[in-house]
């Protein structure tokens, strides 16, 4: 099936090991590996590629499905890696749910019912923008619910990602990390671009105020969060191409592991096709 | 905002004017109008770039939403239409329903409920890859439905499609028209191929007996459900490049009438933001 050659990975997201104690300060939000910009590109090109044939493969199968974390601070390019990655595959297998504040009838159930009922089908890939993530970021920075509330979420989250692994869900959760100089800069450019003034948000400014109540909050849901069954990975963000290629390069190097279960089921789909097709004496 | 010339819209797919009966005998599916593939993929990637743009207008005045409708037999493209056409634009604002045989559920309700559940809300292209008119298709052809119950179901669907109108929706049919030949060939090339049999349906030969049959349905369909509110087009679906530039220029030309008011809401939401902006004295 490849009509190209498949790049080698290079790790460029980091994955948390699960239990491993994440600072984030430790990590450069601008890391590029050394990395120009161009060829960066260019493998972006060639991992999309591969990514769209998985994609295909993972439809046709329908063995399992992926969900797609995104979480990140405002303008850490969560939408960018929506706009710039996923749009390789056919949107007929893409569905992406964007999770805002919630609504009274979200509230009014417990904090997965309105994460559940969305989570992609076998077959499709789900990309989540926001997530119950939020449960243990807004709502814990803002004191919407009490400490003792979402103290207790880390390991309701753990249990609930381990239920859709084990429904077949293969999880892949990235964090956009962006740095504070980095973010002022993306802000300031919305404010001045008349086309894009209208992406701001009122509470952009505002939040930067709680910067590291939010990185904090972020180092606990990735080292309390990461495990076999739902993996965080770590993405460099302040450079919107560095990001791209993390991001389309772990998902690559994730569904690759299941290309030969894939194909086989395939090849046994065609197989029965075929057979039945063979009973069908007359073709009009 | 363009950073493009927009092309002229030469009008490949057929409008079919409210009340105009239709004899798919006098329309060509292999029609191309003298254009070269070449010319006509460079047409489609000026056209893409037009329409991922609206796409982010719709999305950020919200005033609109947008149903696609792709109907047309096995074969003819519609999930290469999604493929190819749709995910120019970002797959955020974008959402594909399949309907397939209906479920249980489904069954218990009338025929409309499962297609009203799951209409675009503002700001999003809804892509109905199949769609109610499988009411008057496939459960006319083979009885599945007493005739009383199908020969109502035109003015209830062209009601239905009224409320969307009111409602925002912007409602585009597309008619993807394939030849009796054309299909064969592309049946015969899935059975071929080790790694496309998978993608062949039982039923594809033997749906071929009942050709006439669905041509009917399909001309009673667009004669009389081609409405302003939601008018159908018919797109010559013989060469796939021909068919992807049909369908994307429809789009763009019919998305740009509502250009200038989606701008003025962009402007008029950037101004508030800024406004609100202006108010934050201290920025961290």
């Amino acid at each position: 099936m490849p009509h190209y050659t498949c790049l080698p990975v290079a790790g460029y997201a980091i994955r948390v090991a699960p239990g491993e104690k994440i600072d984030l300060r430790e990590h450069d939000p601008a890391r590029h590996d050394g990395l120009k910009r161009e060829d960066a590109l260019a493998a972006l090109d060639r991992f999309q590629l591969e990514l769209a044939e998985l994609q295909e493969e993972l439809y046709g199968a329908a063995q399992h499905s992926v969900l797609v974390v995104l979480q990140g601070l405002d303008a850490s390019g969560k939408d960018g890696v929506i706009r710039r990655v996923m749009n390789c595959m056919s949107p007929q297998g893409v569905r992406v749910e964007s999770f805002k504040v919630p609504t009274a009838e979200e509230l009014a159930h417990d904090f997965l019912w309105r994460i559940h009922r969305v989570v992609p089908r076998k077959g499709m890939v789900g990309v989540f923008n926001r997530s119950h993530y939020e449960a243990v970021l807004v709502e814990r920075v803002h004191n919407l619910v009490p400490k003792a509330t979402w103290k207790k979420r880390y390991a309701q989250i753990n249990a609930f990602e381990e239920v859709l692994r084990d429904g077949d869900t293969i999880v892949v959760k990235f964090f956009l990390h962006v740095s504070k100089s980095e973010q002022r800069k993306r802000f300031v450019e919305r404010e001045q671009d008349p086309d894009k003034a209208w992406k701001l948000a009122v509470g952009d400014w505002t939040e930067r105020e709680v910067w590291n109540e939010n990185r904090r909050a972020y180092e606990d849901a990735l080292s309390r969060c990461s495990t076999d069954a739902a993996p965080w990975y770590i993405v460099p963000a302040d450079r919107k191409w560095f990001r791209d290629l993390a991001v389309c390069e772990t998902l690559v190097q994730t569904l690759r592991a299941y290309r030969e279960q894939w194909r086989d089921a395939l090849r046994e789909i065609s197989r029965q096709r075929l057979a039945e097709l063979a009973g069908i004496t007359e073709r009009v």
